[in-house]
This record gives C-alpha cells, sequence and structure tokens, in this order.
C-alpha cells in the first residue's frame, strides 16, 4: 500500500505548509493530532521543524520518546482531521474512535496512517527549542507514499475551521529547488 | 492603501503556508528574496520562525540589522515572485528590474511590497538556531492589510517551479483556533 519515497522529495510535502497528522507512541498506546505548524528546515537528511504546544498530549510523548510520523491527509480526509483536532488523546483512542487505520512503521515506534497519501517516520534531532518554544527539529529517517493516491489535494487551515483545499497547479521557470 | 491589521490574526496568514518574499535593508539599500521555508510559533505576540540559507545575499542584511518584512503575494504576481526567486540581490536591484513597490514601514528599516495583500514587520527575536541551522526566530512587530485585495488567493511551491494556487474554501466545525 505504501511506496518508498526517496528522502530527498520530503521536502515537497512539506514546504506548500499542508496541515497534517503527527502520530506517537507512549507506552505501548499510539494517538494521533493535528498540526499546522511546521517547516522544512533542510533538504537531505530531511529536518522538519515543529511547534508542538505542551498542552497537547502528544508533547510528553514525543518529549520522551523523541519519535513520531507525519501523515499527510488529502482533502478527502478533512472532516475526519478537524476531529482528530477537536479531541485529546488523554480521553479518546483516536484511531478507532474515527476510523483511522495505524499502519506498523519501519524505524519508530509510532504508526503510520494508512488512509493519508504520505507518511514520514521521524526522530527528534534537536530539542534546544523545545523549551522556549516547544519547538522540535525532526529528521525525517524514512518516508513512505501511497502509490494509489495519484494527485492528492491537501488542506490549508487559516484558523478557526477555516480551510482552503489545493487549486490549480502551475509551472514557472525556477531555478530553485 | 495598506491598513493595520491585528497581531492576532497574523497566524492566519502563516500558518497556511504561503510562498512570501523577504526584504531587508543594508546600508540603505533594500532586497527582496523568496521563502518558502517558514511556520508560525507563538499567536501573539505573533513569533514566525524562518530559514534564511547563509547562501543568500539577505542572510547577511537579515544577520546584522535583525530586521525584515515577510510580504504576502497573490497568485497574479505568482511570475514576478519566482523572478525574484531566480536572481541574487548582489547583482540585481529587484525592485526596479521586476516592478516591485517599496513602501516605507513604520517600524523597521526594510520596506514593505506595496502589490503584496499582506505585510509583516518583523524583529529577529532569537538567533539560536541560525548557526547551526539557520533558523530565525522573529517577532512581528506591525502588520498591515490591503483591503483592495478582498479575497486573496496564496501560491504554494512544490518544488522546482511546481506551484499549486489556493482552491476552494471550506469552513468545518473546530475547536483550534
Amino acid at each position: 500500500m505504501m511506496r518508498d519515497l526517496p528522502l530527498s522529495k520530503v521536502y515537497q510535502l512539506i514546504e506548500p505548509g499542508p496541515v497534517v497528522l503527527l502520530t506517537t507512541a507512549q507506552k505501548g498506546r499510539a494517538n494521533v493530532m493535528t498540526m499546522s505548524w511546521h517547516m522544512m528546515v533542510e533538504f537531505e537528511p530531511p529536518l522538519i521543524a515543529c511547534v508542538v504546544s505542551s498542552a497537547n498530549y502528544s508533547y510528553a510523548a514525543l518529549r520522551a520518546s523523541g519519535e513520531c510520523v507525519i501523515a499527510i491527509p488529502a482533502v478527502e480526509l478533512a472532516a475526519k482531521v478537524v476531529k482528530v483536532g477537536n479531541c485529546s488523546g488523554r480521553e479518546v483512542n483516536k484511531f478507532a474512535a474515527f476510523g483511522l487505520t495505524p499502519l506498523p512503521a519501519s524505524r519508530v515506534a509510532p504508526p503510520l496512517v494508512a488512509e493519508c497519501f504520505a507518511n514520514l517516520e521521524c526522530r527528534v534531532a534537536d530539542k534546544a527549542l523545545v523549551g522556549n518554544y516547544n519547538l522540535f527539529i525532526l529528521e525525517v529517517l524514512k518516508a513512505w507514499r501511497d502509490p494509489a493516491q495519484k494527485h492528492p489535494r491537501t488542506i490549508h487551515h487559516h484558523g478557526y475551521g477555516t480551510f482552503v483545499a489545493d487549486g490549480k497547479t502551475f509551472k514557472l521557470h525556477s531555478k530553485m529547488r
């Protein structure tokens, strides 16, 4: 279902700013949250910065385990993505509650999300700004892409449940990678 | 032309991951670059993290002056945005070359970009990760929005000059800010 994606292409998924899911695991129990505050930091090996609030249940698992998976949903999953964001793993087993399928990852304990078109297995590479800003630097160890989802349109959060889906694709001659 | 935007709304511009312009000033000369690696870090006062490579001409100005403006272009400016990204301020006065209009900012020396629908005046708030990752933490001091651009569609970079413009907007009941 999921195929290898070269690490050199990971930035093409994160740079456009999609809403993503973040999975963690602690004491054998997996959890998933919704996240929009992330960016690329380095192409290869891919480094991603993200902010996970210490108010989130996922924060303790991410900090303690040093592992997570970033799973990228297409617009068809938007309703589930918002439900994931509206509750806490303290009270809800979100995979079961919202019909999301955890798949074993290859390099980390947190699961992939089968319904997402891409999954990035990550380890925490730098905690220097965790104390001041809840800002984690992640290294992507392994990336997966679902070839069955050929042209996924991602979603972008504008605040308070207003989302914009990807529209038209266009090319311009760019020297930028 | 530009109206005040409350600082509490700045995250709604950055969180969706648009391609932006970054202006800097050094020795009285303004420059502008194209940037896609940025994210929100805090709502208010708004903190934004961004990566400006030390290979970019803007890096030295940003590091030395501690000031910049993040200007957000709509899709109609895409061709200019790419041209800005394809050359260096070392060789080109990009404002003149590409017909972009610098406007005086109120709190910082780098200019606003008149053609952009939003402009964020920023100062560097934390350089702790500049050495290792070229990662700057910016505080937004003042934000502006052009009320004449009512429904701007932003652009998102997928690598090598492939861009996706904003498509449909939709609302879902979210408890997330």
